[in-house]
């Protein structure tokens, strides 16, 4: 899968309110789908199907035990959001500090003609 | 606003590729509408759509001087949604440096027993 596809999944399947409510849960411990159901108030089939878009964007993974299918965070997914976000947020700040630079280069040349 | 709904206006506006792509450009220089229109090939109705999802959760701010008006990115509203990443991810990985302390203190556990 390529970076720009990975980057569009993942900030798709936090877009969704429920979802997020997932990943808050599931960055405490790891839950079966049952426990998660009981934490929401919403349907096991909702829950499934929306633990299926985290999955595929790599947020969490899930196996499969006996008859129950654990769901645990996966950190690396959420590391590739977060990347992106921090990326644009430092490439805007840093332009700021180059702006200061000059400013301040601005400052100091007048008062190196006067000496 | 709340905190909540301000992450869940941040993370509707940052789910759309055509909004993630006006803030790449957005983090290199402020812009405007028509600026936008040229480097993105859409329509300027459709940037102006997209604009507004933007201000409107805090990622942009935009200032209109004449004719002209002017988008640049608002490094704490990209805060918002970096810090409910990164606090989901941190949870998580302290859990196992928890996790990690005890299974280390068992370990040395039966080695003193021997002493």
């Amino acid at each position: 899968m390529l970076k720009q596809q990975a980057v569009d999944r993942i900030f798709h399947a936090l877009a969704d309110p429920t979802r997020r409510a997932l990943l808050e849960r599931l960055s405490r411990s790891p839950a079966s789908a049952s426990d998660l159901v009981k934490r929401l108030d919403i349907t096991l089939a909702a829950v499934v199907q929306h633990l299926q878009v985290l999955e595929e964007s790599g947020i969490i993974r899930t196996e499969k035990v006996g008859r129950v299918r654990t769901c645990r965070l996966e950190p690396n997914g959420l590391r590739l959001a977060e990347q992106w976000i921090a990326d644009r947020r430092t490439l805007w700040e840093r332009r700021f500090d180059r702006l200061g630079d000059i400013l301040d280069e601005e400052d100091l040349e007048p008062s190196t003609e006067k000496e």
